[in-house]
């Protein structure tokens, strides 16, 4: 089967694999719409370390081609979202509220990190009865492939936010986990959504989303454009979503005492991420930091899922580009030099 | 009457003062017993900037001398516990569930801060019906002195570890908070703890005091002893209580993904305060920081209160020196030079 | 002053009253706008015990007339809602992070209850710092009317349910209560909302308030309506508006192992609220059942009014009748009575 | 091999069974102690309907026999401790937090429920990696046998109830899960306790574990003497341990508003359990009643025996009668009677 790899850091290109078999509990799917992550492009870079011809790719629907014995709730020909995180449901991690970090720390992340990953014919799902959702009759897949990161990650950020209903959040970076923890903390009764963002269309999709006020930091430092815009209170909450240590401080600095800084950003450099410490209140401001790595799991799919059912959400706005699988080291290229406004490349695999 | 101030940045001596009014919902307290914080220590070194002829201390007992008209739960000649934190109960703060972020950060710290503190022959204490506690028949002035702060403290760092049932917990620094924080860790029923420690006696009280481990950091390297103790797998929760950036690093890196660090330690210098970047899982391993400042309230205390009246724990056994409030400046040399391996003096004021 | 009274159980009636004066922390309002609670009814009816010539209402906003030497907030002429809920936020309860039931059960429930309540030229509020708020220019007194209980006590139904992101929610009876629990879930995500009416007017609320379906019990058990509509798995959550045994039992039957009974009703009558025993799992299905009184408060009041500022929510559409102050007793009539669809009626004291 | 079975409702006997087989992910374990529980009566009295020939038990220690393919954590020849409740970890529920409802409302519950228990030759365990833990040297298999059931039912009855440290509890009945409980409010911290218990060796057993106070309802209503005993305040949680309506309402009369009612107990009999409305504030005090079944997985047994290991706790004191596997029939007819003051009966199997 054709397969999209990382031959190695720096290196792209096509591949020719053997179609994946299924274990007991496993299953095989074949992919029909994808999209490409920042985060494919970061692994390329080298952010997780080399890999030899690594099947790239963690965003996918498709459709069932071969289930394992023990699968029971899908078969051959269902319509499904594979999460981009696919736990061991029985791991200690996963026994204590944390799935996503199962057996290590990340341990879920398994797709293009530590087995190939969804840009190829077929795609090996495990613990499938877990890992996967049937999509509903009426949602497309160009939208439900959305379910499979995008909105798990960015509504997550404002979930962990602990947003109060009608409280104040500011979201730093309108990138597509940015715009969806944007429509994450409308989602959860923000009473004032600040976005903080410099791109054109971004801007515009965010208040699409939600926003209420646009912060550009190009018009000025977004701390102080946030204070004012709160009348020098500072908001409930902030949420990180691009991943540098400099908007984590900036969320502390605009959060107030006994406020929520929920991280979703992936911090890519650096030894160290600062905490400020005078406004973090000397570490007894009660400003705590909340991570996470985006929820996978079949009740979290199905979930989202329904809210695309009832048109909650349209997140298929931020799909700005279409490629077919055979052009997909174009929409690699754009998703690196953000060309052309980019938010998201839709890939089409059939 | 006498007060021991706080002349200017780096001074100390007696001053001679007017005994405070009550306003309609205050009290003033005759102290009998007091202890002497580091922190008064980091204030008269300027940690909060200048101050000019301020009364220091916050943490005492005492007996009610005069009460405001609308204070009903007290009268004179009450022996009572004053909380070394004294929010104001109707703000913001204090609805949103963070009363010692009252009016502004850190804002419920108002003894020896925003106001005269309480090494003096007479103190005053706002919202006296909420922020004061009766000491039970039983229980010692020299025993109770303890709940002001050091147990609020101490225990509050365990709370926001919120460690599970037979958890592991690691405490950096056997400070009295640190102490504390190993007390509260037992009596959350943690099922490891390891104390990071280095002095003979603290290491001593801190066995005492719940910990089944010392890892003393000049023996080498406290994380690679913690992964060791833990075979490998880090702990449930970090609790920091020392208040430098290494230590809080150090939190990050022994405590494993989806670990809580709890920070009680007052970051006094710097800039920034770090977080290793790795360690901290890339901003994705779900190991939360969350901060606090003392808990007050008259329900706090009354908490406190009642396990002491019923021994389940004796903080007085971290009383290592006694002075007569006449002798206090050579309390506060000891608390700033830590000779004599000094953990806590306690002052007699009658 | 003109007030309207409860002159004893069954009898309501205008009576002349001083106009009442402000402590060092009330203030004194004059009401200009108002809404009757079906609770003002029961209050009639005796549910509440006798009272004599008590003054009744606790939804009103108003002008401030004056206010107490101690209050920073406010000052005579500011246009506030007052919070029908008035707790006194130093007591142990509130500490505790339950100011609705300060001092004793409910006991923030002060007007019409314990003091005299909002139907009168003049009211007295008590913490007038704490428990009223300010409202933002552009929002009209018609609207802000509701933030005071009706969006406070419904929305707290809902973020009691802990309504899971794209979760379903069956809301029980939609008067204007449960109108506003419906339009909290969809404030909080829910990806499937189930409202249980039969009124067609309640009806049709519901569904722009955020229903995907309506449940009519006159159509038969709504037990296995809502089965049926989840495909057998029950609810995430389930939202009691109603206040009687038979409701609260069906909450407990539709809602799934793990989910959450969240009560809002006012129970008024029998001895004993009955929760069935299989549906329940004996005891052991993790079908937790939890309750509330509406919270009051400046910044609950704030944030409820950040939402109208910002049009996420019209409660206007609520005011089925309007009614001047010299009217108010067919407004009571009214609502005794649900006579002519009536859901909320609106009096203007000037 | 043996087992011993119920053979019908009211009937229990030996019966001669085939050896199970491990499945991919499941063990075999030859138990080597066992314990008794009430529940097992309460099944062979039907409390869960007809069963056929089905082994009892769910409470045992023992050597792993074989293991399936993809077991990778547990080897033949290992000690280990076997969950009572033995979760299917990629369920719906496992995933939503609720392993022990998994598939089904108590579905965790499998031993002596939907396939044969433990008191047999040898026993098989689904998902062994995730349901089982090694049990440390130094532990023995009379105290690892607590782990299983009554350590975790019991603490989760503490936890559950969310005592504050320094809080006030109650429980209902000593028995061997309520007896749990209340050491295990003593491992949360509570400041006092209160142990509901009229059988001398029990109430005895309560003060051993940490009850301060001990009411013996044959001495006068159980309400009343906790409302004194608490000057009239009521809990800050009360934890039912029984299964009686009657005592879950006494939970809701002696709990204070803003309170916890914790459920242990299984209710086994009635169409319904009653909350008595005005103690409960007509639905509106904040007091709420939260449920649980016993959690089981690795992580929690693990910790549990890290209790153990550490001395925090002795479940053995519980262990009052001892018989031979050969002698399992006396010791479920003790369990029935309660003749002899018995607590809980182990079993040795070898």
């Amino acid at each position: 089967m054709d397969a999209f790899v990382m031959e190695q850091i720096g290196e792209i290109g096509s591949a020719e694999k053997d179609v994946p078999d299924a274990g007991p509990t496993d299953a095989i799917v074949r992919p029909t719409k994808g999209l490409v992550c920042t985060s494919d492009v970061h692994t390329v870079h080298g952010a997780i370390g080399e890999r030899e011809n690594l099947t790239l790719g963690h965003e996918i629907v498709g459709v069932v081609e071969t289930v394992g014995e023990d699968v029971d709730v899908f078969a051959p020909g269902d319509r499904v979202a594979v999460g981009a995180i696919t736990p061991d449901w029985g791991s200690l991690a996963a026994q204590d509220g944390h799935p996503s970090q199962s057996e290590q720390a990340l341990g879920g992340w398994k797709f293009a990190n530590v087995k190939d990953g969804t840009f190829a014919d077929y795609v090996h799902v495990n613990e499938a009865d877990a890992n996967m959702a049937h999509i509903p009759d009426g949602v497309s897949d160009e939208a439900a492939v959305y379910v499979t990161d995008m909105m798990s990650t960015g509504f997550m950020g404002a979930e962990h936010a602990e947003i109060p209903i009608g409280g104040i959040v500011a979201i730093f970076a309108q990138g597509p986990v940015g715009l969806m923890a944007t429509k994450g903390a409308e989602l959860q009764g923000a009473g004032h959504i600040i976005a903080v963002e410099t791109v054109p269309n971004r801007q515009e999709l965010a208040r699409t989303y939600g926003a209420d006020d646009i912060v550009d930091f190009e018009d000025g430092d977004p701390v102080e454009q946030i204070m004012e815009l709160t009348d020098g209170e500072g908001v409930d909450a902030a949420i990180e979503a691009l991943g540098t240590s400099g908007t984590l401080e900036q969320c502390v600095s605009v959060t107030k005492a006994g406020g929520k800084i929920s991280n979703v950003g992936y911090h890519g450099e650096g030894k160290h991420v600062s905490i400020p410490r005078e406004d973090w209140g000397v570490g007894m401001a009660e400003k705590d930091i909340v991570t996470g790595l985006c929820p996978g799991g079949r009740l979290r799919l199905q979930r989202l899922l329904r809210l695309l059912e009832r048109d909650r959400v349209d997140p298929t706005l931020m799909t700005t580009h279409e490629f077919d699988f055979e052009e997909i080291d174009e929409a690699f290229r754009l998703m690196e030099t953000k060309e052309d406004d980019i938010i998201k490349p839709l890939i089409h695999f059939e």
